[in-house]
């Protein structure tokens, strides 16, 4: 096995140095001359002197009439006089250059009388009163904007105030991206990836944040794991005229990973890896005064080389100035283990909780791109830190704006598609509600209420003692705390298995004694202690179960490993069976309530959740998921009602 | 003189709940089918479910070896044991389906020897260690993202993956802007206005915006202010698709003010005049359905319109949440007296002056499109408020990134074209230093220090009694302050008179025999001081000076008045009558310091302010200019120094 070996991991800033050292900006990027009034965001390669004034003339600034200042120092209030048209007084409009003799404009509004040859008014007028000058705007000659601007909107009309028809700025930075990787498949093919296969799809990724820079991006279809191939892409790419060029996976220590050596055999090498997690197995290089990156392959991983290394160096390229990320400060949910000697980055789903924001953490997977879509947020732990204690307060850097937080609603506890459903429809509404949930079972969910990191938590726990569920909970983990329990829905769990239910199983002893392998859920979720409860009611426990310690966090997680053959059967709900085209053995029905600290419950995001719960559209699109009665439904829980 | 009457003033809330409640969103912005690569800054109109799950198999997260995780049980540390390859393990690239029998993967660096054939570790694996489950990222028919979700980069990414080519999202806002007016020339003509004209470019900053918004936005040539010609123009970009239509000027209540009307004619007037002061000749209306907007012609109240009611509907109609300005609290440099009534908005510059932000209010006019080029904040006053005192904290909307403030240095106080060609330099550099200047004449700038607004006075004061500059002053005013100044160059003051020198004017007599119209500076302005000794040594007053009460705030400005015919002379600085092709009759030298107190002289800021003053190529840069001599620039000055 021949692999690469990392070079020492350098921190961000001194990658970016190294790349900024090894780079001459001047020589790369080079002015263009474009028209003004198509050039806002672009940034100034030169200074800009007025060729024109703004005004060019003295003018009035006000609807109304024009007059001598003098002849107005007798009006006052309760005295009026009167001016008569043509010699007193002449009509304008703003705009209009003051007419000779005249030194003053009073509005209109300060007209009493209008005759139509005479006015009167009762407020003198100073010189110069409501007088545009002459250059008051621009001064011809000036120096209108400096070198290295960035031009905004604003800038467009000062520039054509000024009569600057065309002007000099920076190249946009062209950048061509090179997917790479015998495995990975065109999306433009429409193709359904195989075991072994996935659709490439960071590229797109990656233009699409290039395009938000204002960069000239341009992709090549995926080329394979061969280092001659990668070189004559590179080639064709820098011939091409790229100031960039990002190589899409093979970063890293794997045995096809060329992208290394092929950077050291066209140029140099300035840095592979980094010391931050995810986006470890970046590479920096120079080819022929080009910026070579060599992004990994995993999408979080990629994003972050993007964002953090290419994004700094296309700025400085650019020569402009980044507007950074909005940061709040947020309490972190659980804790958070981090490793020493790498600085991590971890997403949070944020969403504010009474007058604060709680951050939960999501999947730390460099490999789900989901991560980034379902968060509001990014923290990092530094290198020095083992982690985050639950309870502390971090910084997050938002990915969505801050306005969008205080709408959002988090809902920490057990999966449920029905939560889906809900977080769609508050979509739809006219001011859109955001809910993010988070899954960590029902237990988990109780714990996030307790420390007051939740205002609803998604419960179904049977408690068989006394036949109810959820409530024997609540008084055993959360005694002291006033809680509203609101039914979403009583639905159905069961076996699922494969189409056809080819080994029979009809229930737990078929599990047991047909050797079916099993794929369990994780430990607190409700759906493991239902069935739990089943196994040690049938007499056995966990050692009599294929495949017990194999934990999914996700009703549909689970039923994937079932669709795919990585399992015969776990325990879920009906709704992930259909939606999977599988089979259902029923086993219970079961409450699913949302729990709700009574403190929060008048708060208008619980408001408009419980609105949209009672309506009976949702009612009805529930009921068509199948395995739910919504008989229950929006109503308020009380203690030993069973299923109602 | 027949003019329109406003309607009462709406508040900004109540001028968009108004267009909200007669426009018809669903019936406006329709649905369309676009390629999801494509996609990004778009809004869905329709919640999106997975096709595919991703990964779909079970796959190697790392690079490494695959195993059976029971074989490596015995494996510890100090106590190694060997694998061999086929049976115990098989090596994967990350992305690899997990081999058939394999339950783990141990990463490349934990293995400890490599013969090629057999590996050892000392480590023991657990099951599922590194792998990558099926549908870890994405499973097949759940929600992958919700209704009236903007999408993100990230998003796309997740898009490929779960196998979606296309989504359903809502059009773009199509918007058509209509300049008009007889007096607007078309900036594609390149014009040179006459009196009274201007040349339009509103509707290119509307474009910008737009275009910023991710609106498809069009214009057409300016059009004559005649109703007819309006209409045409409304029902044709109606017809051609606009949901939005902007017709630039002509909102207010002049003669020629025909909006308001023709939108009665064809439709509805929804609003006339918004209490916000720039931008009160608001007008919103709806045609056929589609939101016309009468926006104001002065640049300042045409963005006001713009950003704050069409850009408020624009979002609403795209379904998108903005993700607005960061907000900072500035202290105000000088009192900033507000009308009552009126909610106004104020342009401010904003630097870092020590631990504080500094905000200058800019000149107020709403014909001054540089007021925004000029801005870094804005700041509103409230309506019920009639100003705001020096020293008091407000909340400041940035224009510009909040980390550009803190490389932002002030520079309150004398106006000198010097100072402009620092600016220019200090943008040029690696780092760039954002110079802005408030010219309010030197005394301004003295008061500026002493309030600690400011760590840098642009100072020119002459005190005949000593016969020196400056330190006088400062003795004066700042007594207990401890200051140091810095010279910036020696310059030459004198009659800025027209080309030829026509009234033939060589000293003070002749301005006063020759009845010459004199432009004057303001109040406070070191060449005021100037001109009123000179006056004085004369034996004469203001009363023999004609214009005496003309004032101006900058040497370029004041020139201008004389270029144009305004005025017939003015004191001021060579450069400004160079630089506008005018005599220079010269009257006195004079030094022009940087005040700087000494508790800023180590600030990074001013560090890299004079490592500039002092460099050769910016001595020879102002020596350019005419009129200047550097002899002194960048050396700190003493009293009693006078000219060196």
């Amino acid at each position: 096995m021949e692999r690469n070996i990392y070079l020492n991991l350098a921190s961000i800033p001194d990658a970016i140095g190294k790349a900024q050292a090894a780079l001459n900006r001047d020589a790369l990027i080079l002015p263009e001359t474009i028209p003004s009034h198509m050039a806002a965001g672009r940034v100034l390669a030169a200074p800009v002197y007025a060729r024109a004034s703004s005004p060019t003339f003295h003018s009035a600034a006000m609807d109304g009439i024009a007059v001598r200042a003098e002849a107005t120092f007798a009006a006052r209030e309760g005295r009026p006089i009167s001016l008569t048209k043509g010699t007193d007084f002449i009509p304008v409009n703003t705009g209009n250059p003051l007419p000779q003799g005249m030194d003053a404009v009073i509005m209109i509004e300060e007209i009493l009388k209008d005759t139509g040859q005479t006015v009167s008014i009762e407020k003198a007028a100073f010189p110069m009163q409501h007088v545009r000058r002459i250059g008051e705007d621009i001064v011809a000659t000036e120096l209108l904007l400096p070198q290295n601007r960035t031009l905004s909107p604003y800038d467009i009309g000062a520039l054509l105030s000024a009569g600057i028809w065309e002007v000099q700025v920076w190249e946009q930075v062209r950048m061509t991206i090179i997917p790479t990787g015998d495995e990975v498949l065109d999306f433009k093919d429409h193709p359904t990836p195989k075991p072994g296969q996935v659709i490439e799809s960071n590229s797109q990724v990656f233009m699409s944040i290039a395009r938000q820079w204002n960069c000239a991006p341009s992709c090549i279809p995926p080329i394979a794991d061969k280092p001659e191939v990668l070189k004559t892409a590179i080639n064709q790419a820098i011939a091409d005229g790229a100031h960039v060029v990002i190589v899409g996976a093979g970063s890293s220590a794997g045995s096809k990973d060329f992208t290394k050596s092929v950077i050291k055999d066209m140029g140099e090498v300035l840095i592979h890896g980094i010391s931050v997690m995810p986006g470890k197995p970046s590479i920096l290089g120079v080819v022929q005064g080009r910026l070579i990156v060599g992004a990994p392959g995993y999408p979080v991983s990629a994003v972050v080389c993007m964002e953090e290394l290419v994004g700094t160096l296309v700025a400085w390229l650019s020569r402009r100035h980044d507007r950074g990320r909005e940061v709040v400060s947020v309490e972190m949910a659980r804790k958070l283990p981090s490793k020493l000697g790498l600085e991590e980055r971890v997403r949070l789903a944020i969403g504010r909780v009474g007058k604060k924001y709680v951050g939960v953490p999501l999947a730390r997977g460099a490999g789900m791109i989901t991560t980034l879509t379902r968060a509001h947020g990014i923290t990092r732990i530094p290198t020095t830190s083992e982690g985050v204690e639950q309870g502390t307060l971090v910084d997050a850097e938002l990915l969505v704006p801050q306005a969008e937080l205080d709408q959002t609603l988090l809902v920490i506890g057990s999966h449920d598609n029905t939560i889906d459903l809900l977080a769609n429809e508050l979509m739809g509404r006219q001011q859109p509600l955001y809910l993010a949930s988070s899954h960590v079972g029902s237990m988990g969910g109780l714990m996030a209420i307790k420390s007051g990191s939740t205002m609803v938590a998604g419960c179904h726990l049977f408690d068989p003692a006394t036949n109810d569920y959820n409530f024997p909970f609540l008084d055993r983990y959360l005694p002291h705390m006033e809680l509203v329990l609101v039914n979403l829905a009583i639905r159905h769990q069961g076996f699922i298995v494969a189409s056809g239910n080819p080994l029979g199983i009809r229930g737990i002893d078929d599990v047991i004694t047909k050797k079916a392998r099993f794929v369990n859920r994780q430990r607190g979720a409700g759906t493991r202690i239902l069935f739990d409860h089943a196994l040690q009611q049938a007499g056995k426990g966990p050692e009599d179960i294929q495949g017990y310690a194999t934990e999914e966090f996700t009703h549909m997680a689970l039923a994937a490993n079932i669709l795919t053959g990585a399992a015969d059967c776990g325990l879920g709900i009906y709704a992930a069976a259909k939606a999977l085209g599988l089979d259902f053995v029923p086993l219970a029905r079961e409450r699913y309530d949302l729990v709700i600290p009574k403190i929060f419950f008048d708060d208008p995001k619980i408001h408009t959740l419980l609105t949209i719960v009672r309506q009976e559209t949702i009612k009805k699109k529930i009921a068509a998921l199948g395995g739910y009665e919504t008989t229950l439904t929006g109503q308020i829980m009380k203690p030993g009602m069973g299923l109602g």
